[in-house]
């Protein structure tokens, strides 16, 4: 439960807010690499709840700049794009990706050349990297050099290992995030229904099946895992042990890095990997950016068709990224499958995720929560963001900021004996990829 | 004429409001029974600007509790409606139609027994009568015993003896009501139109016809009729007579009931009986429950087919009860249908309130009024009200809510000559239904 | 570049407000005469940010009312047009294009008599001329001589030369005039494109070639006109000298009236002329006027319905003049087009002008602009505009509002010398019609 401040701390990242300066300390994930084109449309993006245009060039380079033309302030959206820039199509003033003023048809030469600096536009600094378009704030002066990204697991694997895309939720960042790290609600939420009782989202064989099929079922057997939470230098690890057959645990390992990263559980060795960011648009929105990966070989064809049109992580979305089922529809909730089928009436693991998330409103009150063990991940999760934000007044640099190295990191699912120790069993599943510098937390 | 704040008085029903306090000590129709089905789709529902989830437990129990699960605020709309209760999707914390919590599966056994007490919702007190769902919002405390309900004059009545339905108001419930107990405006809203001249809503047979018809004459003719305002232990009755034939008065007697009752006129002896409950969702909009009873006989099938489709009092609704003819198709108002065949150019009279009650605005300004003896029912409507929240603030009990079985009055139409007075007439026509303790006032 | 505080004053126009008053001491343009049909539909408008209720009596007058009944507040858009009037659908009160309360049928008689000047309705003045029904704020007394039209160029034609209509902005005035009176635009918001170079809009045929065809090469060629702003009583001439062949100059000469009137240019001796003006809805929206005429001949049938259907000035409308390509489906822009076609991917001159102006956001934020010298005529329009708050709350006429007879002024193109000087070529293009006591601002 927090206060009311601290409510709103942890949930507005516009620009002077605590958690929009904590935010702004960090590469973001902006767009897809796919979604803009070589001299293309310009595409207006909104980050923080700040406006920009974003456009690749003839070079291909990417440019995130404020989007009103220095002249007359007319939108650059409508924008012409050009070989080297994009050119405002009122009085032909055109920019580069780095803001720079780069033509004033409306000036004599010498009179031009002396208003360009002055006409240049705020440019985020841009980088490319796995399909995705990274910015960062950081400082305005075009010239210092921008920090490193994060480098979180799939980056140093082949193209053909992974998978991204995106969805759009309807509801402020951090709900979206406390629901992503809470395995607990596996028991619920994404239950499937058989005579009127909760089964796995996957068909079991009964006692004494492989792990890999058990799971399922233990997620529904045990709807009070035992929580642990480990930190690192990145962020946390969060442990959830379930009671498995034959005395054994049965554990989720969920990676939470610092601001609005996750790397999710569900993956034994050899599985795929998932993971998801969680980017702020404005504090009733965000876009989740999701991953898929195999560390060990390429993803098939099929795979990537099954998570492109909606399956696990991925929604079923438009082509503007928008889940096809969504708030406007109620998620074209079904009463009679929620008797019969599975508990939401939902279908789809994502949008039954997307429902509940949206569901505690626009921004999820928490000064009226009653929070228990199986919550524990939650509740850290706040506990390091609201250092961060102390840190980032304070004229530190918030945790994780200096790492970037440290977020290779890798989630997924163990088994170990009952007296099983959380961050014995992080270790031996993997190893240094479980985080470095980890203590319990 | 009322001044700003009156206005505010008057039209606010919130919690903590003036009016507000005054509607939360009185039973009030939430939604219709047919509107809940075991262990079907829960509801949301608002009323006097209060969110909560109605449903309909497998014992037929209906509750009405807050719709945020206490957990983590997910909303219990998206619930599963299970035998024992409504249950959260999210991590499966169980509430009853008393909102007590029931099942807390993310703690161990003895712990959910002591979270349980704090995890409760508030409940509304909930009872059905007549094919309606009443709630009160009463003292909070699920133990104390709840008033009675207000006698409505059909509730003794067999069940195939009335009809019950409702339909969605765009505006504020008390201008809404002052159409509904203004019987001045049938010279005008509902006249139908005859070369160019105003003519009644039935087929007339011209001078010494039967009242039964000429009433439908007189109401065109006479549009100053003359006001008499009563009293009694529930409300008023609100007496209008008119100009008839041969130097009588035909007087159409209105009943309403505290706080938002009104029992209609157009009936006499022998007639069915109609009646409608305002009820506030929020300020800018109320249901508009309606009732239509005929004392004597069961209504036959093809007149409640036709209630049902849309006449009288009815509306002509979609499958939500929301008018077909609404505020957003300007209620389908036909130009030339005004110009030749009605007042309004708009089709049904319930349309035809609902439009001139809309245009007053979400809430109609009465600090610019000019109020006449026509307008004598609204006058004193307003005195009731405000006499009502002076009570309540003085922490007395509002007038009628004492008087639940007071309710049981009837209106109608009456005739006499042209000296008869009011309250003589009123006893003559309805004997012990004119109301209890009946004076003037 | 404006101060916070200027641009509010710039744009606000509501009642009460500097600017505000400013545009309630000339008559505006309301509604086209075709609008309004004798005992038609009334029309509820929207001018200043004040609703009125318009229609056309029997008698073929055109009253523009306060659209709420004085009696419960009822809107009388939903009123009965009737021979002496509009008649309220409540309860039939009735009142003439005067604003004057004609009937009280809830009252009788003697008493009507007495409340009927209580219940008056505020009446604007109307006057209709040329196609236009334009309305006065003036003194709110119905006996006081409304002050005379202003004469502009085209009123003093046959019907047949001169064709008019309207459509509709989403953006506040301020800024579609300061778009409206900027030539410097034409180089880039207008252009054509071929082999991804700027070309005119029209075919041109090469150096030496007429000035009718080369103005469309040479605005193109020259995106630095040179601007010379010139006041007479009703306003400014706006003169911009582009280089043409030969060493010459090309004039484009622009009419600006007091407080929103333009006569635009593009025109020779013998060409049709055009003009527009900006009138504000609320602060958000504006309807721009438009007029075609030509001095010495009828318009011909195939002019009037290319006009009519959204060709240069004239945007493509809708029934409720609304334009096809608008803020809500981006102007139908065509990024395909844009870089292939023309300069914005939007069809259509007024729409090009439109899209720009919307761009500039709702309303326009004048504190971060880089003026320079192509922005002279919007510097000396908002100069203009301020020094008629100034003048008004000094208690004074501001500029032009006495000097009704001095809008007969006409715009247009104009060749020179290259040593030519604005003054002088002005006078020489239009003669008296330049303007009265022409002088340099």
């Amino acid at each position: 439960m927090l206060t009311a401040q601290q409510n709103v701390l942890l949930t507005q990242t516009g620009p002077g807010t605590g958690m929009g300066e904590v935010f702004r300390q960090y590469w973001q994930p902006l767009l897809l690499s796919r979604e803009l084109q070589a001299r293309g449309a310009p595409k207006p993006v909104k980050i923080l709840g700040e406006d920009f245009v974003a456009f690749r060039d003839a070079q291909d380079r990417v440019g995130v700049i404020k989007p009103r033309c220095s002249h007359r302030g007319a939108n650059l959206v409508l924008g012409r794009n050009e070989d080297a820039g994009l050119r405002c199509v009122y009085h032909g003033w055109q920019f580069d990706v780095a803001g720079r003023c780069i033509d004033i048809p409306t000036s004599e030469a010498s009179i031009a050349e002396n208003l360009k600096p002055q006409a240049a536009l705020r440019a985020l600094k841009v980088e490319e990297w796995c399909d995705i378009i990274w910015v960062h704030f950081g400082d305005e002066s075009p010239d210092q050099e921008p920090p490193a990204l994060p480098k979180l697991d799939f980056s140093a694997l082949p193209d053909d290992h992974y998978f991204v895309s995106k969805k759009l939720q309807q509801c402020n960042w951090a709900q979206a995030v406390e629901g992503g790290i809470d395995t607990a609600h596996f028991s619920y939420l994404h239950a499937n229904l058989q005579d009127d009782q909760r089964v796995g989202l996957m068909p079991t064989q009964g006692i004494n099946e492989p792990a890999e099929s058990g799971r399922y079922r233990w997620l529904i057997e045990d709807s009070v895992p035992q929580f642990t939470i480990l930190k690192h230098d990145a962020g946390l690890v969060m442990c959830a042990a379930r009671k498995a057959d034959n005395e054994q645990l049965y554990w989720r390992l969920t990676q939470f890095l610092m601001p609005n990263h996750s790397m999710a559980p569900n993956s034994f060795p050899g599985d795929n990997h998932q993971g998801n960011t969680w980017v702020p648009i404005d504090d009733h929105s965000c876009w989740i950016f999701c991953y898929i990966y195999n560390p060990e070989r390429p993803l098939t064809e099929q795979e990537v068709d099954g998570y492109a049109s909606g399956s696990g992580i991925f929604a079923n979305v438009d082509e503007n990224y928008v889940p096809l089922r969504n708030r406007e529809n109620n998620y074209l909730q079904d009463r009679d499958m929620q008797q019969h089928a599975n508990f939401t009436g939902i279908t789809g693991i994502s949008e039954q995720d997307a429902a509940i998330a949206d569901s505690q409103g626009l921004i999820a009150d928490r000064t009226a929560e009653l929070l228990g063990q199986t919550d524990l991940a939650i509740v850290r999760f706040r506990q390091m963001m609201f250092a961060a934000a102390d840190a980032v007044q304070a004229g530190n640099a918030p945790h994780g900021k200096e790492h970037p190295g440290s977020y290779q990191v890798r989630s997924g699912d163990a088994m170990s004996p009952r007296s099983g120790v959380a961050i014995d069993v992080v270790t031996e599943r993997f190893g240094e990829l479980a985080g470095q510098n980890l203590t319990n937390f």
